[in-house]
């Protein structure tokens, strides 16, 4: 294609909207139009199952519920007034605690304000307040937040130590929304130890946020928790970034929320359009399903070319990963459907993998956010005529334009800064593209069974951790592997047996291993 | 395969070193007897390879240049005396050099000690010293460390911001081999203006680190920095940790750099043995090769269970993607080679993308690392006989034995516990198994020219900007973009001039367009 005619292909697929201020441009995919002839009865079916979703519909049909994160934004929207209520309710709620622990009306025991945030949850209780923190956060925010995130012990200590004695004035929040998830409990669990040993008395500053009548939601109204926000039954934890579980720690930030609201409001009205070229969420699940031939054969590189976007690729890894990622369709076909994403941040990549990118193996495509604002206030010229920012500018070009010439396809969304506004943009644009993604390959977007498979796996190795300390305990002398196995009646678990043994034993957990670790064959295992 | 065929398979394969204590298992890599006699000729030829290469050959053919950052860790090994002087010489320099920043000797004017360190670099001035940091940097480092990876403006603002005041008690590290990359020159500039504008004089708090005689080299030395240290032409940008690059970041930091050093060094010693059963970067090679059918066919997933490891992927994915993401292999044909790295940490990622791991489109291998040490000191119970550590675990387990009954393929490393000892352990690791692999597939591991190629594109849409600002000054009325094209010379660049008009006009440069965004051809440019 020639110069002339790329450039009229270019104008011809610009999506811009002039209220919105953003551009979405998939002209550097390289559909043609029968492509997109062909795949108009499918948008037109995307469209209907998105009105229906938006309406009530049972969208997540494993899991019998309905999908509802659109009507956080627009609770007019919402199927009934109770919900409505709901909706409504909660933020306002939001917003009055987050005001009173600001402004210090509600204070730690003893002491004058709250001074930190510590955030407890995992994937989707985590993802969203991460990348929203790194993406908006003040330089000097009214408090500081800190993340535990996983069920490492060791980062745990981390995060303890560098707050000290600081959590004396730390705002705990546990988020989870079936509050079992066990990471999250046991970082409530270690906190709470923490707590104690330094005789401080945690429900007097600990937060739930949860599903109503959850486990978690029932022991901190028994213990008298500071607060409880409600995790609805129809926002799934990947899209509840715009629910209490995002909101509440931006407010207590002091980032704008209902910029945020309104941003992904905007965008939904946007998305709800039934027309493929005016419709910039339809436009990019048209452009992966190009890419990757509509099984997921390339990967979805993000690179935003700002620092506080790093964590966007993150937090869309989750989104569409765990949306798309499924083994079957709706019809019960295995189809291993899913996009692969990863990345991190534009022009620092060029000096990463973006060597592979342009040279290497051809396996993915790229989508490149441009943000038109270089920064608060004027540049200094470190050149005659070239800032900072034209320079994160030209390496954005370049590096597009020497994909296409190399045969490599790239999306470009533009916006004209990072602000709580554009942040809810871009996370409407996103949830609703892989809503529409779902319809095409007729998925169930809206459920994660290989999640809680992993949970019930890790389940099953702890019950029998436990089994194989009682038998060395119960047999009094050193027995092989082979012996444990069958002591626990785990004939087929040898391989288990042997890494649990090993990492009880370099723990000093009842049990120690004797012989050479490399020969697992020859090793025994006796009581400590 | 049944359970006690697997067990048998896993013994099999094993690699354990009791001196090391590291493990690599290979064993859910899908490859039988056959595949490996096939690939044992090719192997013979990796290892000469290596041989030559650690001999002072010229490893690099396309730059002209030895590969020698296995000298660093073991100076008796430099092929000549002074270039083992130089490594000895600049270690004790570091150390030295260190000291004196974190004991006072060493202070800025009129100040007590240096508080905080300021990196500024990018790609493999950048990813090590990141990961380092967040790996073994202790809970109070004797000076804190901030990074510039980028040439955002809003980047760049926000980490001076945070520093505020105590910019005068900074070190500001330059890293740049070459001297000439724009974006960590754009850095340096930025903060020599703030600098400026606070009236502290730069040169007192400056530190290089860069190739002998470079532009910065000779800047440094001109303006009498604090200190410079080499960056040795035999050392690649991603292979640099151990060289200046990353050392005097860690030693600043307080961790134990010769540990480090002494890590790497050991495994090195281990990857010589040019038998591939008993050489666990040739191990690992032997099951990326196999995993990706020797085209990078599958992504390499890094999932390390353990927070501190958390950059560790971002580091691989240079490592790897920058040295096998390759158009041609050494004989000049076109390969596309290369492999894509991605990851985060477990069980973290369980919660985000595992999800399609487990039961989506299998377009990628994983690697677990393992941590077997929980933290310091005892852990609480959270339920009887279960700890925060063992859950870590069993999520591990369970992970790996899912995706293995799911036909999804894994290697498992697994290690003590994380310190600088198999930091350098780890890093050597890897960057033995890339060399090998480049060996496999015939191809340079160590020129970009691809990072080349982009400064080029990025330099010509700088200059194209200038020309264009010149067209619109020079003119004196609105101009639409296709007489910009004429005037400038580059009908063939429309596209690429309406976006640097666009990004001009928001960052209010020079000139301003008028008419709607959305079209591009009715738009007017005219000087501000």
């Amino acid at each position: 294609m020639d110069a002339a005619a790329l450039w009229q292909r270019y104008q011809d697929w610009l999506y811009y909207d002039e209220a919105l201020r953003l551009y979405v441009d998939v002209s550097r995919i390289r559909f043609d139009d029968a492509f997109v002839a062909q795949m108009e009865p499918r948008f037109a079916k995307a469209f209907k199952d998105m009105e229906a979703l938006e309406a009530g519909a049972i969208a997540n049909p494993d899991e019998n519920r309905m999908v509802g994160h659109y009507w956080l934004r627009d609770p007019d929207l919402a199927p009934n007034d109770e919900l409505k209520r709901d909706i409504v309710d909660t933020l306002v709620n939001i917003e009055q605690f987050a005001s009173q622990i600001r402004t210090g009306t509600l204070y730690p025991p003893g002491q004058e304000r709250f001074t930190d945030i510590l955030s407890i949850g995992i994937g989707g209780s985590a993802l969203g307040p991460e990348f929203v923190a790194q993406a908006l956060g003040p330089d000097f925010p009214p408090l500081d937040i800190h993340f535990i995130d996983n069920t490492d012990p060791e980062g745990i200590d981390r995060t303890l130590a560098q707050l000290g004695d600081r959590l004396k004035t730390t705002l705990v929040i546990v988020i989870s929304k079936s509050g079992g998830t066990p990471e999250t409990r046991n970082g409530m669990l270690e906190v709470q130890h923490r707590f104690g040993e330094m005789k401080i008395d945690f429900s007097k500053q600990a937060v739930a946020i949860t599903g109503i009548d959850s486990n978690l939601d029932q022991l901190a109204k028994s213990e008298g928790w500071l607060a409880r926000f409600p995790m609805f039954d129809w926002v799934g934890g990947r899209t509840s970034e715009l629910s209490a579980v995002g909101l509440l720690p931006a407010a207590l930030q002091g980032i704008d929320i209902r910029s945020i609201l309104g941003g992904a409001k905007e965008m939904d009205a946007r998305t709800r359009v039934p027309d493929l070229r005016n419709n910039p969420a339809a436009l990019l699940a048209l452009a992966w399903y190009h890419a990757g031939n509509g099984q997921g054969e390339k990967d979805m590189v993000i690179l935003p070319y700002k620092d506080s976007l790093l964590l966007f690729s993150r937090y869309l890894q989750q989104l569409v990963m765990e949306s798309l990622g499924k083994e079957k369709d709706l019809d019960g076909n295995v189809v291993y459907q899913g996009i692969a994403v990863y990345g991190n941040k534009g022009s620092t990549d060029q000096h990463a993998y973006v060597q592979q990118l342009r040279d290497g193996v051809p396996s993915f495509f790229v989508t490149f956010i441009e943000v038109l604002k270089d920064r608060e206030g004027p540049s200094v010229e470190l050149e005659p005529g070239v800032t900072a920012g034209d320079y994160l500018n030209g390496f954005l070009l370049g590096t597009r334009q020497a994909l296409f010439d190399n045969q490599r396809d790239s999306i470009t969304i533009t916006i004209p800064e990072v602000n709580a506004h554009f942040v809810g943009v871009l996370i409407a644009l996103y949830e609703r593209a892989v809503g529409f993604y779902a319809s095409l390959v007729n998925i169930n977007a809206y459920h994660q069974p290989g999640v809680e498979a992993g949970k019930k796996a890790a389940a099953n190795i702890l019950k029998l951790q436990l089994q194989v300390v009682q038998a060395v305990q119960k047999s009094g002398q050193p027995m092989s592997l082979s012996e444990l196995a069958k002591a626990t009646g785990s004939m087929g678990e040898i391989e288990t047996i042997y890494k649990i043994v090993r990492h009880l034993h370099f723990n000093q957990r009842g049990l120690a291993i004797q012989g050479d670790p490399g020969d697992p064959q020859g090793l025994k295992v006796e009581a400590l």
